[in-house]
């Protein structure tokens, strides 16, 4: 029986997967930080394309670290083409006092890899690779299915470049299906699949009054103070009960259907809750959301989150300063169908209109939200075969609260979204002491390349 | 004639005068700094006053470095009694990079000395010790007047504990007179006689939220935001009119009368104004004020100043984070008759009203305003002995935008307040690279001495 043979070439392939991995993680390519060797990192994993039997090159962004474009077509026409969309940049590893040992070499202990982007997302290439290697052992050295790869260099930073690229190269990104940079396992150990991401819009406020800061006791009655310049234009954005107040902020919101709410309403919901609470030291959530309303505030709501403020004097005691500038840091998380640039001119106009033409606004990036109907052919195919593979019920989950480019890729593309991955709550991307259980590996692994053997079969068609 | 000699006894006096400076500013007698030599500066300034001729001693405060406090009232009870308010402690001589030389060494280049407290307020102390030296030359070695000294250790820091003290020795400080602790000339050399000082409440407003921050793409709409509960609850006290909203603030403020616009009138509005909107780049004062209008507004009207503001990450790029601190400090200057305490208390209720029961406020301190009428016989004779030593019309003015302890004197022991001084606008009190004119030094030591010799002839009385 193919899947059990192709389950047997998916642990074969560790060993090779591991020592790339180790190759991969030595690189430091953060693309955050300005002497970071991306173009090394990028090198890489084309090399380790072509190592897989895929034709790869570097394709150049306008402006960030290139993409590195992959492929094996030789499948045919007829065949379908899985378009696999990853990143090979990672977050910065500081703080390094925190990590147990050194970020940017492989450790593994007790069946579990220590690296920065052992988990996101180079562990996540790995495990593409893995499932390759298994479908090529088990037919004959060739590939069932034509896959592409977009592994891209700025993720972490918002992608800030991807959008523009995708849509050059449209004319080579055809495919039937996108798998998306992440999944795994909930603490329960079922599968998720994710089905959609919200999008965001990145501001800095800034309020300059005057040359420079000014005595209170002088300038108190006369002088215009940017903390305060601040506050008013901010207190306009927001009510206390958290209503967003640009106009017609809420029109392009699509809420979460009845089929939605049926998903959220199936997640582990008084779980998450009381986890939170602890973890925070909650005593209610806002609006006092509980069960499904609690999963549905969490994700199908527009936010506006004040991430920053930063003014005048911050040490000890009463300095009797007038501050000459202020600024804030506000994000807006979108739910579809909400678009970024609509939220930068919607909020220029309304600090215009209530008076705050002195309040500068810095646009530092934003992403569109983007959904997969979770009853998609492709979708359920990711769930069946994750049911195979994990041996338990998948969660479908209508959207998350984080951000990605999943916009151009979903609309731009029109390709559906489907997730399968390597991840655990417990992963700590983003944080020291990132890693990546083996046995996630090859459950990640697992599912890929049985994803792509049913797809060679003709499964996943409307 | 009784004044040319004490002119002539004044300058005689500047070469110990200032030997004696240089070994009080040696001593770093930072009141905001832990570690500062606090004891040692009171104790020199006691010495002082001891090779001065009077009784000194050094008196605890109920938590603070001692006051020095000294007398000579051997003039007997019929002579006429002078209080002078000084203080010992300066302000911190960082950043030190910018000075021009050791900020604790006196140095004396072009008939300026430079060093932390030369002016303020160390340089002062020198001035009422060279008058009473003249003095004393020109009477036989015995004073024609009765003086005591109150020189204070937390000037810098709102003379947190002086008003206790100060009624705690109230037996031991009547006076006809009290000289404060600052004066001087303004741009042009005209002595500027201060009848007034603004009160304040400083406070730190406090916002905690969550046990530490969080992921805004998770928490955005379901956990409590410390920024925006900061925000909103700003936004409460002030509107953009600059009106404050606390219920009752302006109902114990006294508006300048008649003769105080008068006063203000008669102030060189037009150069300040140029001067401040130059320094500042302003195009325009708040509510447009100019003239005589500009001066009242400045320090007849209550402020709210927001003098700081902190919360969540304040570094470059789009950092998403969900705060769970926030922090601002919030001055409110003061105009007779408002009370700190009252402040302290409304705000608190102002708060709990709005709903912001969450916001914690920290009081760091507050002083009461005080005034002396600017026709009280005293300041006529301090502005008629200014006169005399400046050889140009002082400018009276009414009420100073800055705070200070003036209350428990003016009020709390009913004593007239005059200003006589060494100050001028480039004087650079709390600035790197202080420094004091020694012609400054030299008229205001005759203005001291002059007045003190006109109270000894009977003049100044009501």
């Amino acid at each position: 029986m193919d899947e059990k043979q192709l389950d047997i070439e998916v642990e074969n392939a560790l060993v090779q997967g591991l020592a790339e991995l180790a190759e991969l993680v030595a690189i430091p390519s953060v693309a955050a930080q300005p002497d970071s060797p991306m173009l090394a990192g990028a090198e890489k994993v084309a090399a380790l394309l072509r190592t897989h039997g895929m034709e790869a090159h570097l394709i150049p962004t306008n402006g960030g670290p290139p993409v590195v474009y992959g492929e094996d077509r030789s499948a045919g026409a007829d065949a379908p083409t899985i378009l696999f969309y990853n990143h090979y940049d990672v977050q910065p590893a500081e703080p390094y006092n925190l990590w147990d040992s050194d970020p940017w070499t492989l450790r593994v202990t007790d069946g579990i890899a220590y690296a920065r982007g052992v988990s996101d997302d180079k562990g996540h290439i790995t495990c593409r690779l893995m499932a390759l290697d298994a479908l090529r052992a088990t037919h004959g050295g060739h590939l069932p299915v034509n896959v592409k790869f977009v592994i891209e260099g700025e993720e972490e930073v918002a992608s800030v470049h991807l959008p523009e690229w995708i849509e050059e190269h449209a004319n080579i990104l055809a495919a039937d299906v996108c798998i998306w940079e992440f999944g795994g396992v909930d603490e329960a150990g079922r599968p998720e699949i994710i089905c959609g991401l919200r999008g965001i819009a990145y501001f800095e406020l800034h309020s300059q009054t005057l040359a420079y800061d000014a005595h209170s006791g002088v300038g108190g009655s006369l002088f215009p103070n940017a903390a305060w310049r601040l506050i008013w234009a901010l207190a306009t954005l927001k009510d206390v009960n958290e209503k967003i107040l640009l106009p017609g902020h809420y029109d392009a919101v699509v809420p979460a259907s009845e089929y939605d709410i049926s998903l959220l309403d199936a997640l582990p919901n008084a779980a998450q809750e009381a986890y939170l609470k602890q973890e925070f030291n909650l005593t209610e959530f806002l609006g006092n959301a509980t069960g499904t309303e609690f999963q549905r505030r969490m994700v199908f709501e527009p936010t506006c989150t004040i991430c920053g403020l930063e003014s005048g004097y911050q040490g000890a005691g009463a300095k009797t300063v007038l501050p000459s500038k202020a600024m804030a840091k506000v994000d807006f998380r979108l739910v579809p169908d909400q678009d970024p640039l609509k939220v930068r001119d919607s909020l220029r106009a309304h600090l215009d209109a209530k008076g705050f033409h002195d309040i500068e606004i810095v646009f530092l990036g934003g992403q569109r939200p983007g959904r997969v109907d979770p009853r998609h052919p492709m979708v359920t195919l990711a769930a069946k075969t994750a049911k195979e593979v994990y041996e338990k019920d998948p969660l479908l989950i209508p959207l998350v609260g984080g951000s990605g480019p999943i916009h151009p890729f979903a609309v731009g593309l029109r390709q559906p979204i489907v997730t399968c991955g390597v991840g655990y709550p417990g992963t700590r991307a983003h944080a020291p002491n990132e890693n990546l259980r083996l046995t996630d590996l090859i459950l990640g692994a697992k599912h890929t390349a049985r994803f792509l053997l049913a797809l060679s079969k003709g499964q996943g068609k409307g």
